[in-house]
């Protein structure tokens, strides 16, 4: 709904724009009048989080008219052991858009550059705008992010931070961690790089880089939300050098962490037989995706996520036809924001039922589609 | 841990103190070695949440692997029919810190005038520091804020927000419903009131001023963190004019709010007879915390809230060891800040068996502190 603005906002509250990132599929579903069929368009994870997690959830359930623990120790011990680094390094929060949040606060004032990629995260992008920061975007070289001109651009304009995703979210494309350890060594002084690697679990082995704890070059973002199944629960964590990792006690909401989602990720974390479990479901429904998307004629592209981003073929307006259809059909999924991404739809990796809900409604959505050119 | 400031950070992120507003409790538990027997310092609620909201909070836990509605649209709903007013009015975060964080960052940039009293709440103090506002603080009316002097210090120094709590946090006191109306008939023009009601379900009828929903001179803060028991579950809401109530969906982190946390309110508000239980053993538990205070000589204050601010007669050094002999005993509670209000210290109501312990505790305790005179 479209209000006056409140003049008492901040010359740079009143400049930003009203609208938000992401839209819900509840609200979708609001305006339908009934529920999806099929939620494969968020990335979640219809496989769901390990039976630990949801029984720590459960059992934590009578403690939560307590506080959290503002720390999240016992989860940052938790990380801290899984990746054998010291706790110093590791900064729990409500997933990593809120982590992005406080980083960008730390780091953007107004007029700072920073680069990012044509298409890549636009939550980002909302938090750079919304403290002023700004934006310069290099293309994507095909269906890749691009290292080295993502570099180059940081040093012709100066920029603070620098935000690539490996692997990337919305194309599923990856870099080895070679290329990525390149691209490391040549961030240049007085820059940090943003590694989103939300969804590293699901990647190859060999994509995630070494990176030495202390080095200041570089701050990981991982997340529970994603292979972890925990997307409801709001729990991400940044692994950083020590110096950076404690200045987000200076902006953060300390009790904002919800008490049972830390307890959720320690059982989660606790539970790697589980992650085997889901990685393994997640390759095989990609090749499902794959298959179903080559008998309609379109192109799958590689993924090391899980979703699968599909080539309609054609451009913006007709892959967007297709999503409609789909969403008319109940099938909930999403699809690149620019060109020439958004020839694609991306539809995330789920249960059977779901994904042969997509291959039912699939012909029919490109028919749709075909009938309207 | 005291680090290096990372170069890369803003101005104002470079002057901001490292300190947080509070330590938990969890953090003198790791010290100590060993739990608290009472935990009556966060006034939480140790009677816990409607049974209903805990059921929420488990049958919900098999959904958690689904991000939850950006829109909190249902909970909204839930809390305009509460109220009787639009949803265009409420505002849902991860508690009210996360609002009182959103709101100073619409309102205040560097060097704008807020006002607020000495003592009062220090998670606002340190979101307006955090954005680089200016603080300007009026002492209390004795163990009361004082609204006339808010308010003529506001047109004073040009404020952009005045701050005031009704009931009171940490003196546990309140105003009444007119004294508040007059408060914001008096607002100045350009600035807002940001009336904190965190406490407002545990004060007498009458203690909440009637405030039009378009009334755009104040914003109300309430929670579910304190009567309705679900501290954990960080759920709170803003109540004000619609213009700014939008403007939020500028800042803040959209998909912040935990899923599962959203249900649990709705839950919550819908058992008003278990609110009217709480209510109940509230009163009985304060009544029972001010004869344990003057069954030991000291002085407790009226309290319009979940805890009973006790007045030990002394100043804040002889408060501050009797906390701490407390907290040796492992009942952890807290105190006022500031002095005068240092001389008290500040304990939540909570079941018998905590309650039972803290008095078994204090005859020690005074003892200790009186032997350090």
């Amino acid at each position: 709904m479209a209000h006056p603005t409140d003049p008492r906002l901040t010359p740079l509250a009143q400049s930003l724009p009203a609208t938000v990132p992401f839209v819900g599929p509840e609200t979708q579903e609001r305006t339908r009048g009934k529920p999806f069929a099929a939620r494969l368009g968020a990335n979640e994870s219809g496989f769901g989080p390990s039976p630990r997690a949801i029984a720590a959830l459960q059992s934590s359930a009578a403690d939560i008219w307590q506080y959290p623990d503002p720390e999240a120790y016992d989860l940052r011990q938790a990380l801290a052991a899984h990746h054998d680094i010291d706790a110093a390094h590791i900064m729990v929060g409500e997933g990593i858009d809120t982590l992005l949040g406080n980083l960008v606060r730390l780091i953007i004032t107004s007029g700072d550059a920073v680069v990012t990629s044509a298409g890549a995260y636009p939550t980002f992008n909302y938090h750079v705008t919304g403290f002023g920061g700004v934006l310069h975007s290099v293309p994507y070289a095909g269906n890749h992010e691009d290292p080295d001109r993502l570099i180059a651009k940081a040093k012709e304009v100066g920029a603070k931070l620098i935000y690539i995703a490996n692997p990337d979210n919305p194309m599923g494309s990856h870099h080895d961690a070679a290329t990525l350890q390149r691209m490391i060594s040549a961030v240049p002084d007085g820059c940090l790089l943003v590694l989103d690697e939300a969804y590293i679990d699901l990647a190859p082995d060999g994509t995630a880089p070494y990176v030495a704890p202390h080095d200041d070059r570089v701050i990981r973002m991982r997340t529970f939300s994603k292979a972890y199944g925990l997307a409801g629960a709001r729990t991400g964590y940044a692994i950083g050098p020590a110096p950076l990792i404690a200045a987000f006690d200076r902006v953060r909401n300390h009790f904002g962490m919800n008490r049972s989602s830390q307890a959720a990720a320690i059982a989660a974390l606790a539970d790697q037989d589980w992650l085997a479990q889901v990685q393994g479901k997640v390759a095989a429904c990609r090749d499902s995706l794959a298959a179903i998307a080559r008998g309609n004629g379109l192109t799958p592209l590689p993924s090391a996520t899980n979703f699968v981003t599909i080539d309609c073929g054609q451009d913006g307006t007709f892959a967007r036809r297709v999503l409609v259809a789909l969403g008319d059909a109940g099938i909930f999924v999403r699809m690149p924001f620019v060109a020439p991404h958004d020839r694609c739809i991306r539809v995330s990796c789920g249960p059977d039922a779901e994904i042969a809900a997509f291959a039912a409604a699939l012909p029919q959505a490109l028919a749709s589609a075909r009938s309207q050119e």
